[in-house]
């Protein structure tokens, strides 16, 4: 058998210890699999005397993180110590830098700095890799990278976010209002003390933006993810989306049907029969649509300790076998600089909420302005009071007609005082 | 940019035509996703004045299929005859023979030679693949070669027929009788004029065997499948199924969890929360359940030019890239060559289903039978005359128990006159 591949870990989290923990107990199938064993050589994290329930004694300990590219006993490099930049970055970089391949779980170090990483790796002949950043333990990277590399692909999008996912089912199942929902998680471990990057649709939008550049071939544009989060999904929207025959998910799109590259991130009303529907809990899914595989779906776990280290290791395990090709499918220089789509003239159905004052002709200027900006109503309903005093709640479904009329209809009704807070605009993902 | 693969292709029905039409509506970024172009450079079939909607001049004509691999002009062929020997067998053999990577979408024959063709791959050190013998344009075997090579796959199931499923899928909407249904898919193209392979399960089996190999890494074993198809399912079974909360799907299913390899494919009762409920029509889907990855799913379209053509082509990406590694993800030598697992142990819950004679008497001798095998019923439902005269359904659902015990009441009712058929015995999949 081949040499070992000798690996040092950064980040010694939930995450470092899952990836030790199943490179012993799989060791002989992976070394079967590898062509040659997969050996930790040396770990590093800021304190070496916590107890994290393993045991580090076969490994040397670096302290000084930065340079674990550089040892000798190092051929690859996993960087779990997360952060778009800072130690994480800097590592990343003096690992390639140093010839040595680069494994990470970091999407907000790939969404910003993958192509910088990615272009540095093809100089240095070394292989970056990232399948743990997107969708856990999913393979949906290699899938798209590999799997479907014979299609253009139409549009990839999914269910991103295992938080927001769990935080949307629980609303679904009880009934519970979103804080209530996300204290709980938060008690149960299921959302981060700080869950802002959860919540607000950014950590989707780190994955979007990393799975998009991978599907069409497009340089990585985080910045122009269009991003909403979930903090504004009512119980009763979820509740009137049920009636109507749909589930409320966080969903992130990308496509390059229009004119340039569009991405958005956004909790989409999807019809019961779409395959995203049935994705609960903090599953994840990803779809992507081929012009000759058709529409493709890839799910799982999103998160958690073992799913991670599944798909670390399976980059592992490819470095192992000698698959070095370019971290984003073509070569940097390859991909395509696509400026970001203008998203008026797409068309789609959408669902709107109003929260207004119960008095009359509030309906007649919510119409009024529908009406003037060209947007088609195909469903009005207006439910009973709501708990808050006063207030009633406006449900709409249009006509598929385009967004731009949309956008105009809540502009005019900007301001207006018989709107308690802004219009909820929900897109509609139909089968 | 380097040199092109040099490709043959063998057989020109829909899936050779739709690798043609791929590799040209997507040339370019193929050639940028592979790092070379992808040149057909000769192709081969039965009969070369047939019009095949597709213009062949560009390339060479053989008429000598199976001496393709010897060619000068050929790095990889791509066999598309079908059939398990004959031509299909011959032209491989030759073609790895004559050091030339071979890629197909012959299930039967990978079922039946792919361990003699992948042990003489890795002697001639060239490539086999055949992403496309299993679920169409999925990319599962890439999946569970690479994307899950972490792991220990404690099960590998699914959907693994789109006749069956479209069939079944159809019988649930309409209520129609198997015969009827059947009949009309053969009629739009969707059932084969003979269509026993589909229907009898052997499409599975073949598919589930392959799977297995690759997601276990044991020897192929196609012939200790045990395999029943669709054809006994009736259309009061699917209604009694849905009012219990199922749909009955042809499921394949194989792990190694008890004393050796177990394969079976068998119609299932599926729970409605189960993700392969929602696989509808000619849809495929597979389960694979890792020991860190957890849980995860793979669908898509199971035939057709298009996908199976993606999945060809993914194939001969990944070899225009250099990536030859072990067809069934360990060298052939290092496969475990697993006895079939014994089913009497296994546990689980079950649908039977008796058509009895509508006299006393009759239920006595069922449910005796049952207790005298051990057999605990969790519920009965004798269902109203059925439309044969004095034939009555009588369906129970069991407790979970061994699959031994519901054997053997199966054996003690055997040749009863109160039965007008044998009982039918269908397997739970629950969530």
């Amino acid at each position: 058998m081949a040499e070992p591949l000798k690996i040092a870990l950064a980040g010694l989290g939930t995450v470092g210890v899952g990836v030790i923990r199943l490179i012993d107990a799989n060791a002989e199938l992976i070394a079967r699999r590898a062509g040659r064993p997969l050996h930790v050589t040396v770990v590093s994290a800021r304190d070496r005397s916590k107890n994290r329930g393993v045991d580090l004694s076969p490994y040397a300990w670096e302290d000084d993180m930065v340079i674990l590219g550089e040892r000798e006993d190092v051929d690859v490099v996993v960087e779990m110590v997360g952060g778009s930049d800072g130690p994480a970055l800097a590592l990343a970089r003096t690992t390639i830098e140093a010839g040595k391949a680069l494994v990470t779980a970091n999407k907000a170090m790939i969404a910003h700095h993958g192509l910088e990483l990615a272009g540095k790796a093809e100089d240095k002949k070394v292989a970056l890799k990232f399948e743990a950043a997107v969708a856990g333990g999913i393979p949906v990277i290699k899938a798209l990278r590999e799997g479907t590399a014979a299609n253009r692909i139409e549009r990839v999008y999914g269910v991103l976010n295992g938080t927001c996912n769990y935080i949307l089912t629980v609303m679904e199942d009880t009934g519970r209002e979103f804080g209530v929902v996300l204290g709980e998680a938060q008690a149960k471990g299921y959302a981060e003390a700080d869950p802002a990057f959860d919540i607000e649709g950014t950590d989707a939008a780190h994955k979007l933006s990393i799975l998009a550049a991978v599907a069409f071939g497009t340089r990585v544009d985080f910045a122009s993810v269009a991003t909403t989060g979930i903090t504004r999904v009512r119980a009763a929207d979820i509740a009137q989306a049920a009636a109507l025959g749909y589930v409320i998910r966080l969903i992130g799109m990308a496509d390059t049907g229009g004119d340039g590259l569009f991405q958005r991130v956004q909790p989409h009303l999807v019809h019961c029969d779409h395959p995203l529907a049935h994705v609960d809990g903090a599953t994840n899914a990803v779809v992507a649509e081929g012009n000759f595989s058709g529409r493709l779906l890839f799910q799982g776990a999103g998160a958690g300790d073992g799913p991670t280290a599944s798909a670390v290791v399976a980059d592992l395990i490819d470095i192992a076998r000698g698959e070095t090709g370019p971290a984003f499918s073509v070569p940097v220089s390859e991909l395509e600089p696509l400026a970001a789509a203008p998203t008026g003239h797409r068309r789609g159905r959408a669902y709107l909420r109003f929260m207004v004052a119960d008095r009359p002709g509030v309906l007649a200027e919510i119409t009024a302005a529908l009406r003037d900006a060209g947007v088609s109503i195909e469903s009005m309903i207006q439910k009973g009071r709501a708990d808050t005093a006063g207030e009633v709640m406006v449900v709409m479904l249009t006509h598929e007609g385009p967004e731009s009329a949309v956008s105009e209809a809540v502009r005019l009704l900007d301001g207006s005082p018989s709107l308690s807070e802004p219009p909820l605009v929900l897109h509609i993902l139909d089968n």
